[in-house]
């Protein structure tokens, strides 16, 4: 797609032992499709809100991790009830949202650059707050390989058969191609700020699209199947099984 | 991705009084991916193996499809064993898979070609065994598409974004040019007998790329976001879950 970008951006391997690690967790969308009032963010998935569980599961890798709730300014109130009920989310951040999920990113990097003048050796990982499912090794997994190579994405394998659309008509497209797409995408500060300091272009549907126009090359790392993201009605129920099926590994 | 084709054969509108329906029912992996030791297909959902559900979702859509099961004969004595304790299985035939997927769809169509001469009136469902969440609805849906256009391939948007393999290279894609495909995929039987007489090719990926590569346009219908394949181990929790959540509306 981005086929222009001839140079590939060189980036060294980070200094492991200085590094530090911001947290945009992205809850900027009302979530209202989903159904049920609340933003799907903010619903009890087994009696815990949603995004809880991320701000557990990142806290869990490294407690000393920044996290910055990125947020629907309408959604305060509901998370003023949430950190009152759920003490562990003491300490996070929040930063209005913009008007879709890239300016609400952005508005998180202006946040990161403003109150803490990120250096170089910093890493932000970008996680939607509608995957519960995100735990500790796999935010090791992204942290590693994006310490090794300035970006890191979780990819599983597209299970499904898939259809697209060329010139209007939709066609078979070979599954082996393609790679499902998650979160935490992880990138070294510097160069998710590059990305998003560019235009906006439709195609960009994540921040691995934005980097990767900004000339950086995106470095895959393993995604877990279960990690998906919960959206529709029955995810909901999906995402109850699996959490408490986790609880008990 | 068959772009080679240029001649879209015609195909008239099915008189929907004479139809009949056949359901090949795919079961011929050995199914061992997903742990557990017995086949996944074979493997009780809340107490109830799962290929047993496709077949209730069938049956329930019409008592008199024809349900032939394609199946590994390895498989044959836990599907005896079910037949025995699931009464609701009688009258489903059974006939041996092939060395893979296509094969397995092949043999079917041998059998219904062999076993009942399929006249041209008829439509042939090929459906995953790992897909229980099939339902009424969805059959109804695609059995409709069928008669009107004499294919229908059930497909849901794409809620992740994809990364392509494009000269090596992983790139993003725009998810909006996709949609993921699910089963059941619904062929009037000459279509699909005439894509399965041409040599198979690596990029045929299901029945819909081996009728568009004879010439067929493949119409889509709306698949439902439950109706997911069950791959993984954490899949069955899932299943269970929405199973449940659907036994309940």
């Amino acid at each position: 797609m981005f086929t222009e970008n001839d140079i590939v951006k060189e980036v060294p391997p980070a200094d492991g032992a200085s590094v530090r690690h911001y947290v945009l967790l992205m809850a900027g969308g009302s979530g209202l499709r989903a159904g049920g009032g609340v933003p799907k963010q903010m619903r009890p998935l087994n009696g815990v809100p949603m995004l809880v569980y991320s701000i557990r599961a990142f806290r869990k890798e490294n407690v000393s991790s920044k996290i910055i709730l990125v947020l629907n300014d309408s959604c305060l109130d509901d998370w003023k009830r949430i950190q009152m009920e759920f003490p562990e989310t003491e300490g996070v951040e929040v930063c209005s949202g913009g008007v879709d999920r890239l300016g609400s990113v952005k508005n998180g990097l202006k946040y990161i650059r403003e109150t803490y003048d990120a250096p170089g050796n910093v890493f932000v990982s970008v996680h939607d707050a509608a995957r519960p499912m995100v735990d500790v090794e796999l935010i090791r997994r992204g942290l590693e390989t994006a310490s090794r190579n300035g970006t890191a994405v979780p990819v599983v394998p597209e299970v499904n058969s898939l259809r697209e659309c060329v010139q209007g008509h939709w066609q078979s497209a070979d599954r082996a191609n393609f790679r499902v797409v998650q979160t935490p995408q992880i990138f070294r500060f510097d160069i998710l700020e590059e990305g998003y300091a560019a235009e906006m272009r439709p195609e960009f549907t994540d921040d691995a699209s934005v980097c990767e126009a900004a000339g950086y090359k995106i470095a895959l790392y393993d995604g877990s199947p279960e990690n998906f993201k919960v959206t529709e009605p029955l995810d909901f129920v999906m995402a109850e099984a699996v959490l408490k099926a986790k609880a008990d590994i």
